[in-house]
């Protein structure tokens, strides 16, 4: 391997002014820009370039070293050498949704027409919007149609939409503990997170960036309370059971059991890295996401021009989340409208989070499926 | 049926300041007060005796109007004429848990050494201690062994330790939706509902009473991320689905969704009946219980000194915050106790608070289980 297929790149992409991004609300964003990390070379055919679209709380740092926090990239366990997303083979890139606050222009973007943060300003964005936005990365990037776009939870969403927005710019697409439209208990879990962040003083009404505070306490408890979701009761107990912090209970309300202090951490932790307007929105993005919306044929309808595109859709038994009978219905559908589609579910008690993990199936599954897709675009 | 076998009765019954109520911290309460409401007649065997106990939020109000919402009592499905507890055959003793808000002493009560709310100065209290509190309403109200002790959730909590704590005085005990101990997740669900409450600058360090605030948010944040667990997902999808408040998207945080609106009044609806301070101490106590702490021999050995009390165990398959495994723990526990125990579990997609809900499977599950228990006990 030479050093061009470890190569390195991505920054911060700017669109003009004079293009302005158009929404599904009938909004624009003027003068866009997306932050982007792209792992190995495009090839000269250009038929090696992989998107991968990140979950509600992550962004473009997929693999390598994390900027802010010096962690690995949260794909870590699927991007590297040797693995199903390899730099040495693929030409990987990932992109921080817009409406996020790793460098994309998101609330607490400065908008240009006051020169103050957005904040609730900032118009809503939908899952189709945060595709729209990549899929002019891609074009600037010089794809004209991408091998595969992957992606797990919020992610998997976007690979999905993306198939339904622009069938021929992909070959393949990976759908990971997804799902085609968030469902009630999506949307009550999601506005909790929402009424936490809205119900703390310093919120100000959105307006805390242009204030100077931070609703810290509000976004800690949307991410606790989200937290759990991501993890199965089973994965729970296994980790933390009744274990105590200390020997003996505290007769108080201190964090005795260990579960409340991993809680508290994931609370206190999530608060340095995120914002919450983001928060706000992309959540909003996903509680308005159902790609059967307004289709008399549903979902099957929406991948009727998709039928071209490779699927592979994989679940987690334990996911109760994104249970897998979000993902077989997006199977049928797939099915139904013609389209070849493969189906995993992963027997696991690991919970939501395991797309994260290093679950060899998983690793396996993804890769053996992208193997075949390049194989199948006439890639050795 | 004459007046007395429909007579109510209750009030507060206020034990002496010299009879401390000692606590399984080693703290005490002095001039403990608890709230009761009766309904029937005690017969003059004392044979008919039922006590019911209440889950998290409810309290002594399980039948007949409620005296602040007017409402019908929150057991009106399976206390009334011509079911399981029928005040024409039973007396029925409903009462609101020490550390509650309903008129039992609890952080909202005056202190009387102090005279100011006690707040956070108020003792920690245990499911235990809620059952010792109990007993003393039951030995003043003159009945030596109950027929049963009844309850729902942390209300079935309490069924089961009060044949732990005093297996002589009850001679059946029903446990619905319960569990023997808190899991992990069942911890960190309510730590993220103390969180919210405590995070509320309104919250005032516990202190809000005394300082003439309230902190409505935090606690409608809490109510709103315990009541989803209260229902199954299915249950969710079916009432509410993505059915939106009006016509297309707010684009905005207004509630879009049907169920977002649902959540919200489930949260603005509970801070005028309940105190933040009780939903503190209260969700401490069911996180404290663990039957089998402190046991070499487990749930069994817990259960070793109550195999002549008759049990009833009842478990909805799509409970998910009180799994039916939970149940199942509980009955295998009582047969290696060498307990009697009828175990049902009832196939409904309602989750947890089916308990609370007209399901004729529970009703005829409940009823046959009392009457034959009557049956054993020489009633006819």
């Amino acid at each position: 391997m030479g050093e061009a297929s470890r190569a390195e790149g991505g920054g911060e992409i700017a669109f003009r002014p004079d293009a302005p991004l158009i929404l599904d609300s009938g909004a624009r964003i003027e003068g866009l820009a997306l932050a982007y990390r792209t792992f190995g070379a495009l090839d000269p055919d250009r038929s090696n370039a992989i998107l991968v679209c990140h979950a509600l709380t992550l962004d473009q740092h997929l693999a390598g070293r994390h900027p802010a926090t010096g962690r690995p990239g949260w794909w870590s366990s699927l991007v590297g050498p040797g693995l199903p997303m390899d730099p040495a083979r693929h030409f990987i890139i990932g992109t921080n949704v817009v409406g996020g606050c790793m460098g994309s222009t998101g609330p607490s973007s400065i908008d240009p027409g006051t020169g103050r943060p957005y904040g609730l300003t900032f118009p809503v964005v939908t899952i189709a919007d945060m595709v729209r936005a990549q899929e002019r990365l891609v074009t600037a990037l010089g794809i004209e149609r991408l091998l595969a776009v992957v992606g797990g939870s919020m992610g998997g969403m976007q690979a999905l939409q993306w198939a339904v927005s622009y069938p021929e710019r992909l070959f393949a697409a990976v759908c990971i503990a997804g799902a085609a439209r968030h469902s009630a208990q999506n949307i009550a879990l999601h506005e909790v997170g929402r009424q936490a962040i809205m119900a703390d003083p310093d919120w100000r009404g959105g307006n805390y960036a242009a204030e100077g505070a931070r609703p810290e306490k509000g976004l800690a408890v949307a991410r606790m309370a989200a937290h759990i979701t991501y993890l199965s009761e089973a994965a729970l107990q296994r980790k933390f059971g009744r274990e105590l912090q200390r020997d003996g209970l505290s007769w108080g309300f201190d964090a005795d059991f260990q579960v409340e202090s991993y809680l508290r951490h994931q609370g206190a932790s999530f608060v340095d890295r995120f914002d919450a307007n983001s928060y706000l929105y992309i959540t909003r993005a996903m509680d308005y996401f159902d790609l059967s919306a307004g289709r008399a044929g549903g979902l099957a309808e929406a991948f009727a021009a998709a039928r071209d595109v490779r699927f592979c859709v994989i679940a987690f038994t334990s996911d109760w989340l994104y249970p897998t009978a979000e993902s077989r219905a997006v199977v049928r559908a797939l099915n139904a409208a013609g389209a070849r589609a493969s189906f995993v579910e992963i027997d696991t008690d690991k919970g939501h989070d395991a797309f994260l993990l290093d679950e060899p199936v998983l690793r396996a599954a993804v890769g053996g499926f992208l193997d075949s897709a390049a194989l199948a675009r006439g890639r050795a």
